[in-house]
């Protein structure tokens, strides 16, 4: 098994609010449409996935439950090239209606980060921290 | 905001199973220790990151509730360049101590696919189609 992960689905209650997030709001690319039922945006190295949340429980299976409540155990992370970067990507988020659940601050490992989340209560890091190098795609030198 | 997602953090009711879990049941390779407190996981592109569900949490907000119930929401896809591979990275996953949800079938789009969960429930879709084209790093031309 290759160490890879092609497709993040996130379930989501309203798919065109969802999808006017991410394409308009943070300008994430897509070809995609909201009759196709389902929304691809190109990401380095990992597409991201909306889906409707009943529609993603039930492709796993009949018997999933879609409810969700507490934390969702998972986070997404955004890492910028610059501290301002992160103070940049928050405002963005903000402006296009995610809600700031962490303002950006200096963190106990050495970064400068901050938390939003998107319609659906996703959170979504967005750090920076001197010691990260990137690839040429924006992914994050291993 | 270029659209990227740098880490998928899990968060984790054991840390040193699911490391075994994705360490040594599905080769994913990490230079992480276990006494790190967190493993990162080497990724095409996102790196895969495991943490204590309750730290992951706490380190987007004191305020926030680490229970998890139901369907988390979200699924992890990993795409396989045959259709083979499916049901040979399905049989690794259910030997590494993973759960068969979904077994590897037809599926409506056009793909063959089949679900498994790791030790904390997260879903990952394996999946193959004879439509998608890779970029040499694995990941999924988009």
């Amino acid at each position: 098994m290759e160490s890879r992960i092609s497709i993040i689905s996130l379930g989501v209650k309203d798919l065109e609010k969802s999808y006017r997030f991410y394409k308009e709001g943070l300008s994430f690319p897509t070809q995609g449409k909201l009759e196709d039922g389902i929304i691809f945006f190109q990401t380095s190295g990992t597409r991201l996935a909306l889906y409707p949340l009943d529609k993603l429980a039930e492709d796993v299976s009949p018997q999933i439950n879609e409810d969700r409540s507490g934390f969702p155990g998972f986070t997404l992370a955004h890492n910028t090239r610059t501290k301002e970067g992160v103070d940049r990507v928050l405002q963005l988020a903000e402006k296009a209606g995610g809600k700031i659940v962490k303002p950006a601050q200096m963190v106990f490992w050495g970064g400068y980060s901050g938390y939003f989340t998107d319609p659906d209560g996703y959170y979504w890091e967005v750090a920076w921290a001197e010691f990260w190098e990137f690839n040429e795609d924006g992914s994050l030198v291993v």
